[in-house]
């Protein structure tokens, strides 16, 4: 599966006639044949249950990791395996929290191999395998499908998982393929409309330049604003829009408060850095919030601005942000809309059991009862997701960032993000951190992207036991 | 009631012989007066329900706060009101937050009321109240006791409610004043003795020099943190004691957890600072260490170190102990030991579902097993505990404080804890906030004591109306 997705930045070598291409030929050839081999002994007993998807799931995500992370140390282009690996987790968990000092050093083919695993990561590798290849055993995908899914309830959108998983894919391509061509047809350069297109699909967040952003005009910025935006959406509702339901589309609550969140923080943004003695104008204040706030809530982690300069007020917006995240079922992190609606809907009946003690109330969401296990899912990965966060808090606070830094570094890799504040802000990178902190992080990226059950498994000893 | 335990500072103010001991003869007289015509009036219908319980409880304690607040405002010895009123409920929920930039100009009687404030607030204004009235109602004021006292479930520690709440009474003061004694035993003054003492026993933390405690000896400090870790216990366990059941000590799985987080910070941070570089000998490492954790994961927030010089992984720590708090049942704040543990009780249940999807498995805490409400209780608090803290993170960001001190600043007024970090530290002091930031953090420190929910309600337009 890797060895084709290589084929990619061999092309772009082959396109930019790069040597250091050279290095994923190697490593899509040595791939290929060690999964050759691992596929020649069929297993015996091909059903497998929740343990068995999301170690799958876990296990799978570090070792494309590890190989994707390869061609940077054997081109010598990043020589520490420590922050190849690093970067390229981040590549894949959507994150675009980079160790690289000066991009504009890397090789076209090493930039095209980044930006495009943010677009694989985006939408799940393995989802992109259940399109492609023979379902196995009667429906128990749904194991796998789960554990790499974000959000709190897997939905297919059409009977056969097959079906809805290559329909996903068909609306990711035709999304990502519209954007590179509004980017090129407003005057970007070819191979920055692909790759940054990647990143917003992805929900990434890679620059593609040293300078960021800064190169890009206006209408550049505005329309990958749409797009981060876009692409924060459940999926569900461009299935929706084909299928020609628009009354289904406006009972859906996660899309509603996700937009409700989105105008509040721009607002808000808006009055707070006009206001702020900066020298923008109304509108520039406006269009740089808007980013900010689509690049920040859909966890891509663009930015047109150093926001570290603006008032507290707009960081702690953009904080809140990060821990809220995107939309189930889109390619965005964080803990996801949906989550915080049904949360928000368990207090309110709380509050109203409590002034009518003998009525009795269902949360619902989109007019549908949720059910109490679903509720209770969403507690405990609340509380698991605290219980990494602060173990990761913990062990970060050992380097020598300060305490603003070490808190939205945890924040920005666990939620799949990119920039944190001060040092290690949108302008500045991870370089500095220590190895301990970096798999601190590498840890953090993968649990945020794979809902942090799966990777927390793979620390459980009764894991590995033979049952 | 309020009245009777303005005695205690005109007490003092009579043998110190204070002029402004009068401002507490004023408000004690004009607040017995207005109770007088307030109790005339019989109310018809003596029962109550959750809402009525919640939001008389509520009342009570800004009320309770405003009236304690007049003597400081009578006498001009904290001429602002708004000042006069945060130091107040900061007494009373024993947070311990001041706005005084010199306690030292206090008169001594002004003191003693504040310090006092904390240990009526520890045990709770309410609980006294059920000890000492005739009961109304059929057993309803478990509506009254279950919004005042922390902690998730509200056992009786014997079966009549008026009984528990005196037994409960007498442990407190014996103990306060085994602990005056031995302070004044090792030669403090007595009057430092008791103020403290009051700190201790209601986990409040208001120093009573502008020195903080560094006019005291090793010998006081080591008294203290016996004392304070002491205070953090479920008082259960006081009474298993004096009824002789140690099985049923050594069974309470919350005490013991709390001790062996005590044993795990206390020697992560005597570590930590011992090897930063400071002139400390292990001795004094540890006992810093010791002191600090103790002072802050019970809530009291005294400190013998201005631990904003320590490393950061010290200070994460000490975070991190903020929001856990001390036991339920004690006279700490935080979100409690308990809840923690129920909660990490879920996800392995969690974890042991995925790994045998066909055994089912039961939460129990001490041996009983815990019903699914008391669980969904304790997520619906998590999540209004979280609403209140990043409401008041976003309207405190407005201030002119960095990342660091507004997150810490919520975090001591929502856990009643009192210093944070940065300019806000422990040998510092809150009056440099703005009047909207200080109104937030009241709000918080009310919220935080009466475990969010009474407080909440007051906000919600359905509680006004009648049913």
């Amino acid at each position: 599966m890797e060895s084709l997705l290589l084929a990619v930045p061999m092309i772009t070598a082959l396109v930019c006639r790069e040597l250091s291409g050279l290095s994923f030929l190697w490593i899509a050839l040595g791939c290929a044949f060690i999964g050759f081999l691992l596929t020649v002994k069929k297993p015996k007993n091909r059903t497998f249950y929740a343990r068995e998807g999301f170690v799958t799931v876990a296990i799978g995500w570090i070792l494309m990791s590890i190989v994707g992370a390869l061609p940077f140390v054997i081109s010598g282009e990043i020589p520490n395996f420590v922050d190849a690996l690093f970067e390229m987790i981040s590549g894949f968990t959507t994150t675009g929290a980079s160790i690289l000092t000066d991009v504009d050093a890397l090789s076209r083919c090493m930039i095209m191999w980044r930006s495009f695993s943010h677009w694989v990561g985006g939408m799940g590798v393995l989802v992109f395998m259940l399109a492609i290849l023979p379902m196995v055993g009667g429906g128990q995908n749904i194991h796998l499908l789960r554990a790499e899914s974000p959000g709190p309830i897997v939905s297919k959108i059409v009977p056969k998982m097959r079906d809805s998983a290559a329909l996903l894919y068909i609306i990711y391509i035709v999304m990502t393929v519209v954007e590179i061509l509004l980017l090129v047809v407003t005057k970007m350069p070819l191979f920055d409309a692909i790759t940054l297109s990647f990143g917003t699909a992805g929900t990434g967040g890679f620059t593609v330049r040293s300078s960021g952003m800064a190169d890009y005009t206006a209408v550049h910025h505005t329309i990958i604003t749409i797009f981060m935006i876009l692409f924060g959406v459940n999926f569900n509702i461009y299935f929706l829009m084909i299928a020609r339901k628009p009354k289904e589309i406006l009972k859906n609550e996660e899309v509603r408060w996700y937009f409700i969140i989105i105008v509040a923080a721009i607002l808000g943004i808006t009055l707070s850095i006009h206001s702020a003695g900066f020298e923008y104008s109304w509108l520039e204040a406006f269009r740089h919030a808007a980013f900010q706030v689509a690049s920040i809530i859909t966890t891509t982690g663009y930015a047109t601005v150093d926001f570290n300069l603006w008032p507290l007020f707009s960081q702690a917006v953009l904080v809140f942000l990060m821990f809220i995240g995107a939309c189930a079922g889109s390619t965005g992190g964080g803990m996801k809309v949906s989550r915080f609606v049904v949360s928000a809907k368990a207090v309110k009946k709380e509050f109203y059991r409590l002034l009518h003690p003998r009525n009795v109330r269902v949360i619902k969401l989109d007019g549908k009862k949720i059910d109490n296990e679903t509720v209770r899912n969403i507690n405990v990965y609340f509380f698991a997701y605290s219980l990494v966060f602060v173990t990761s808090f913990l062990l970060l606070s050992l380097d020598k960032l300060n305490f603003a830094e070490t808190f939205t570094s945890v924040t920005t890799a666990i939620n799949n993000i990119g920039p944190a504040l001060g040092s290690v802000g949108p302008y500045s990178n991870f370089s500095a951190l220590s190895p301990l902190s970096k798999c601190v992080m590498m840890f953090d990226m993968l649990a945020g992207r794979l809902e942090i059950f799966p990777m927390l498994l793979l620390l459980v000893p009764a894991t590995w036991k033979r049952q």
